[in-house]
C-alpha cells in the first residue's frame, strides 16, 4: 500500500497547536498570572436567544417519532438555504437556493473542494494568509505560487498578469491582516480569473464584519463573478458557530471548466462523501436568519467591533502600525521595535500575558507583524490594552 | 484550470436518487395508493430520551455565556471518546481514547480517508456493496477490483492469494446482503491484509444489530487486526442518528505504513479540513452510551430487530430464498420467479406499493437479488409483508 508522499512534506504542527503549547508551558511555570487570550479567532458570546431557540424546539422535534427527521436534503433544508438566499438578496446579491450547499463549515469545504480539480493545476495563495489554505494544496501535491500581501499595497496584492494562476484564494475581510477588497479591486480579480478559466475561491467568512457600504460582501457582487468564483461563509463568526458547526458554500450554476459543471461536481462530490448537517443545527442557523436573530447577532457583532475599535485606538494612541479592525475582527499590527513576530510573541506573553498570534505563522511576508483578534471578551480586551499601555508608552 | 476527469467517468446518478424519481413517479399517477418504504437505510424511531435530554442541556448551555463551547478539540471531546472507549470495552475490545476521531458521521470519513493513500493503489471491494466505496475510489482513479459475494460463498467472499489488492473494503455485518463475517473468517482477511501489508477499511455501521455473540463486533477483535486496519463506526443505525449526524473511526496507534503513521496522517488530514462536531450533538452522542441511554437504544434496536424477524418469517413462509434479516436490519431476497432486479423493483411496487432496493444498484453480482431493511416502522413492516403474502402466496 502506497501512502500519500505529500503529507511527508507537510510541516511538522499546526501553527495555533505550537502557541497553545507555548502558553500551557506558561501557565505552568506562573501558575499566578493572567493570560489574556486575544490569539486564537474563537468566538466568546453564547449563541443568540432565537438560534438557541430554534435548537431546544428542534431537539424536542428529534425526540419525537411524529416530528423525527432522518438523513436530509443532500443540499442541507430549503428552509435553510431558502434563508440564505435571502440574506445575500438583504446586501443586494441575487443567489439560488440551488447554488447554496450547506455543511458542517467553511473549513470543511475549502480543504474538500480540491476533489474538484487535478493535481497539475498551479494555485495562487496570499501571503500572509490562513494556512489551511496552503497545507491543503501541499496534501494534493499541487504547484503553489504566492502573492505578496505587502505593507506598501495595504496588504491586498492585485492581479499580476507574469503569474499563471489557475486556482486563485481571496479572503477578504482578509484572515490574518484584517485588510478588505473594495469593488474595483475585485472587478481586477474577477477579469484575471475569466480571462485565464482560472477559479477563484473567495473565503466569506468575515463579510458580516463589513460596515463600510463601498466594499462588497460576497464577490457576487462583481459582474462576471458566478462564471469563475466559488465563494465559502460560516456562521462561526457572523453567528457564533464556531462550536455548533455550520457553513454554506455557493457554487454558482454559471460555473464550467472543460465542459463540466463545477455545481454539478461539488453535488456528486458532497452527496458521496458527506451526509449533511445535523437538523438541530440547520435550524439554529436558519434562526439567526430570521429578523429576530439577525437584530440578536448584529448586537453580538458589535460588541465584537467595539472590541476592535478599543484595540485600534490603543495602537494609535501608542503610534504602533496596524492594519484591519475597521471591517474585520483582525488587527494586524507591526512588532513594535522591529522584532520578528515569534520573539515579540514571547516578550508580549512574558511581560503582559498577552496571547496574539506571530504574523510569520501565516506566512513569509507575515514576519515582523502579529495578529490580534476582537472575539475575546470585553474585560480581557480591556485588560490586555491596559498591558499594551504600561509597556509601550 | 483542470478539472478532476475522474467525475465525467462517475455514473450519472446515485442509485437512491433513481429509486427516489420512480417512486415521486408512481405517487403522481396513483395518488391514492400507499407506498411502503423499505428502500432507504434511514430509521424512524426517535432519539431516545436520553439523547434528547443531553442535546437540550447543551443547546441551554450554548446559549449561556459561563457554558458556552466555541472550537472543540481536534478528535472531538474527551468526555465522547472515552464513552465511545467504553463501548469497545463492553464487547472485550481495548481501543484508546486517543485513537477514537470524532467526526458528523461514517460516510464523510469512508470517502475523506481516501485523501491518505496514493492513486497509485489497487482497491479490492466486494460485489453487491455500498456504491460509495467505488464512487469514492473511481473519483480518485484508483484501480478497482472486486471480490465476488454469491450465494455460493454466502455472500462472504474470502480472500484470494492472485488479488493483489493494497486496500481492502470489509462491511460487516454487510450493506446490502446482512451477511456477517465470524472470526475465523475476519482472521483470515486481517493475516492476508498484514501479509500484503494492505489496508482493510472495515465499515461496523450496523454493528450494534449483532446478537450471535460467535460474531465479532469490531475488526479489533481479531489478533493483529491494529496493525492493518481502520475502523468506521456511526451513531446512524445504533442511535438513530442519521438526522442528528456523529460517527466515529478509530486508526489505531500501530498502524504504520511505508514509514508514516495513519493515525497521525489521518489527525493532520482532519485538523486541516474539518473542523469538528457540533458540542450539542456530541453531548447526544455520549448521553447514547450512558447506562441509561445503552438501555434506551437497545429497546429501539430490538424493535428493527423484531421488524426484521416477521420479514424474515414471511419470506421462510413463501419459500423465497433470503440471507441476512439476523445479525443485521437488512434482508437480501431472491426476486422471485427469477426476474431481475429494477423488473422486480417495478412489479412489487406497481403490485404493492413496497419499495425496496434493486439488488443490481449495488453491483452485478446483486443482479436477480432485493433489499429490504427493517427500519420502517412496525405498521409499514407489517402491512408489506401482508401485501408480500397477497402477492407471492
Amino acid at each position: 500500500m502506497k501512502v500519500n508522499k505529500n503529507y511527508a512534506a507537510l510541516e511538522k504542527s499546526y501553527l495555533f497547536s505550537e502557541i497553545a503549547g507555548k502558553v500551557r508551558e506558561f501557565s505552568a511555570k506562573y501558575p499566578d498570572r493572567k493570560v489574556y487570550k486575544m490569539g486564537i479567532g474563537d468566538v466568546t458570546l453564547p449563541l443568540v436567544p432565537a438560534v438557541t431557540q430554534a435548537m431546544l424546539s428542534a431537539a424536542e422535534e428529534q425526540g419525537n417519532a411524529k416530528t423525527f427527521h432522518g438523513y436530509g436534503p443532500e443540499q442541507g433544508y430549503a428552509f435553510l438555504r431558502d434563508a440564505i438566499s435571502s440574506y445575500y438578496r438583504s446586501f443586494g446579491v441575487s443567489v439560488d437556493s440551488d447554488e447554496i450547499f450547506v455543511s458542517d463549515g467553511a473549513k470543511s469545504d475549502l480543504g474538500n473542494i480540491l476533489d474538484l480539480f487535478d493535481a497539475d493545476n498551479t494555485v495562487l495563495i496570499p501571503d500572509p494568509v490562513y494556512p489551511v489554505y496552503v497545507d491543503t494544496n501541499r496534501m494534493a501535491g499541487r504547484k503553489i505560487i504566492f502573492a505578496d500581501a505587502l505593507e506598501s499595497n495595504g496588504f491586498l496584492p492585485m492581479p499580476d498578469e507574469r503569474q499563471e494562476a489557475d486556482i486563485i484564494y481571496i479572503c477578504s475581510p482578509n484572515n490574518p491582516t484584517g485588510a478588505a477588497y473594495d469593488r474595483p479591486q475585485l472587478a481586477n480579480w474577477v477579469q484575471y480569473a475569466n480571462k485565464r478559466g482560472a477559479v477563484i475561491l473567495y473565503d466569506a467568512a468575515y463579510e458580516s464584519f463589513i460596515g463600510d457600504p463601498s466594499l462588497p460582501r460576497s464577490i457576487y457582487e462583481i459582474e462576471g463573478a458566478k462564471e469563475c468564483a466559488i465563494e465559502f461563509c460560516s456562521f462561526s463568526k457572523t453567528a457564533g458557530f464556531t462550536g455548533t458547526r455550520c457553513g454554506y458554500t455557493v457554487v454558482p450554476f454559471a460555473l464550467k471548466r472543460e465542459a463540466m459543471s463545477l455545481h454539478d461536481m461539488w453535488l456528486r462530490r458532497q452527496s458521496t462523501k458527506f451526509n449533511g448537517v445535523s437538523y438541530v443545527v440547520q435550524k439554529g442557523a436558519a434562526a439567526a436568519f430570521s429578523a429576530e436573530g439577525l437584530r440578536q447577532i448584529a448586537e453580538n457583532i458589535s460588541v465584537y467591533r467595539e472590541n476592535a475599535r478599543l484595540i485600534c485606538a490603543t495602537l494609535d494612541r501608542l503610534k504602533i502600525w496596524y492594519t484591519g479592525g475597521q471591517n474585520s475582527p483582525y488587527v494586524w499590527m507591526k512588532c513594535p521595535d522591529r522584532r520578528d513576530s515569534f520573539t515579540f510573541f514571547d516578550f508580549l506573553l512574558q511581560e503582559t500575558g498577552v496571547v496574539g498570534t506571530p504574523g510569520s505563522g501565516f506566512g513569509k511576508n507575515g514576519e515582523g507583524f502579529f495578529r490580534l483578534t476582537a472575539f475575546s471578551d470585553r474585560d480581557t480586551v480591556s485588560a490586555a490594552m491596559a498591558e499594551f499601555q504600561r509597556l509601550f508608552a
